[in-house]
């Protein structure tokens, strides 16, 4: 017994974003067993940052009443531009990183081996592995949250490119000349359809006198509007929040399109908070935008659906790059 | 020497488009020996097609001195949605070709073995094989003519996709709302910047009064009108054609933009005829603006360059498809 209790078994995910820190335990049959989630706090630096995802981890662990020895390994998804082979983080502009060796100074505090990928990555490997049944050769995931972000796998494997950074969809133009995004050019995807894109239209809307209900929910300054509350002014029969919602799918139908003309995958699959939250307002505008938009004989038997992994995508494909990497 | 010059040592390389058949005759090598040209005639059907391609291969053959003993395969490059494994043309609207066996029936014709891709795969093959010296793992290329295609090289071999429709990267929608495409949609790539919509848009603004030397050159219908006809107005001081292939060159830059943000290639190639006739003119504004577009940290070491093959990408893909498969 106490033999088989100390066999290294377990896998740790865990999904580095600006604002939270999200720790899963799971079996190496990906069923998790329970989870952590701690602030990030990235004003304290990369140090203080790195310290507290150990300690997620270490809470994650103990949570399950399991020791870093029955642990196999750790995989973390960070938001920027990864060098997943030397585990260091390049660029993290949601972080203030910038060449942290994330990989080497989290191996050092937890003595477990740790493995990065660029967080759409990750979630990408998550739902590849545990949402998809039949394995498709190729798969792009598109991640509507505070920004846009997407991965690609291809020929079975996670696609990265030259730089590796491929799977950058949220800042492919789709509107030239259109809003301003934060990446200082005008018309990406991010820029007409991600979370923050949808709440600036809508206070910007609201300070010029539009009427809606969010500001019944949650005041005249709309503070602290999440996607949650998107859906909650729809179904109360918000017209105006229908309709900002409805532009937001439509643009992310082209992109779909977009992405089925250039990569012809079997799968799409859409997720992040927006769609978690906005799955049954937005899905069936996205197909039948990208099958207006998608050239003639390309759309046959490919698949588009939403993810239902929601706030696990992360945490699921962090666990799934552990296990990859420690076979 | 009877029997050296009987062994099957060369390549037959064909570009079949909706006007014109272009043959040519290769050295395993690739360097070209001879060519044939012969309008397309579409009109008298697909049968009658292929009886002149076999026609326009013979001419090329003869025109070297050679005899089909000693041609070792046929590669063709047809427009539009290919199954290349079987060889069939699924889908041309530029030859009004639907379910084609164009293997089949032109081995039964020529009695040589015959392999089928789409063109602009073909094109990116033959520039992959012949262009690039050090074969990079991914490379793009893109085709400006009388509308936009593309190809994809992925981990060094070409990629297609569920469909076999990838790299159809001329209705990657680049400004929604924007002029209308020949595929039905607004704001592709190809409607803002193919010889097609750059032609459409001189003879309207003509109409409208706009004065150009290009009326000087053509007559006032611009009946005729070539892309290398644009080269001369710009460099006869045409402020307007200036303008014009200007932005052309801004959209083709925020597709190459878009193209490495999703893909990240290592190489971008630009071919057909609008670039063939104004490389000068545009590759410096594709280059600038591509580099406004792409996000930070995506663009180290990306080359992006014009192909220098001109017209016979399309019969140097067939030679090189036609080594490849006779291997």
């Amino acid at each position: 017994m106490a033999e088989s209790s100390e066999k290294k078994e377990y896998l740790v995910g865990v999904d580095l974003g600006g604002t939270k820190i999200l720790s899963g335990v799971f079996k190496s049959s990906l069923a998790c067993l329970g989870r952590s989630k701690m602030s990030t706090k990235p004003q304290r630096g990369a140090k203080g940052v790195i310290e507290r995802i150990a300690h997620c981890v270490e809470d994650a662990v103990d949570e399950c009443d399991l020791t870093f020895k029955q642990v196999r390994g750790v995989g973390i998804g960070a938001p920027g531009a990864v060098d997943s082979d030397s585990g260091k983080v390049i660029f993290a502009p949601n972080l203030g990183w910038e060449d942290v060796d994330l990989k080497k100074d989290l191996e050092d505090k937890i003595g477990l081996p740790v493995f990065v990928e660029n967080d759409c990555n990750i979630c990408t490997l998550g739902i590849y592995e545990t949402e998809l049944e039949t394995k498709p050769r190729q798969m792009v995931g598109i991640f509507l949250g505070t920004g846009i972000g997407g991965g690609l796998i291809l020929d079975g494997k996670l696609y990265c490119g030259f730089n590796r950074t491929a799977g950058e969809v949220g800042h492919m133009v789709i509107e030239v000349g259109g809003p301003k995004c934060s990446c200082g050019n005008r018309g990406c995807f991010e820029a007409v359809a991600s979370r923050g894109a949808i709440f600036r239209k809508i206070q910007n809307d609201v300070k010029a006198g539009q009427k809606t209900v969010l500001t019944e929910m949650l005041g005249p300054g709309l503070d602290d509007m999440r996607s949650g509350d998107l859906r909650k002014a729809i179904r109360q029969g918000d017209k105006y929040v229908e309709k900002v919602i409805e532009d937001a799918a439509e643009y992310t139908g082209i992109a779909v399109a977009n992405l089925i003309n250039i990569i012809n995958p079997q799968v799409v699959v859409l997720g992040g908070g927006i769609i978690t939250a906005l799955e049954d307002e937005m899905m069936a505008i996205i197909l039948e935008t990208a099958k207006d938009y998608v050239m003639a004989g390309t759309f046959k038997g490919i698949e588009v659906m939403a993810s239902k992994l929601g706030d696990d995508a992360g945490i699921v494909g962090g666990a799934v790059l552990a296990r990859m990497r420690t076979k």
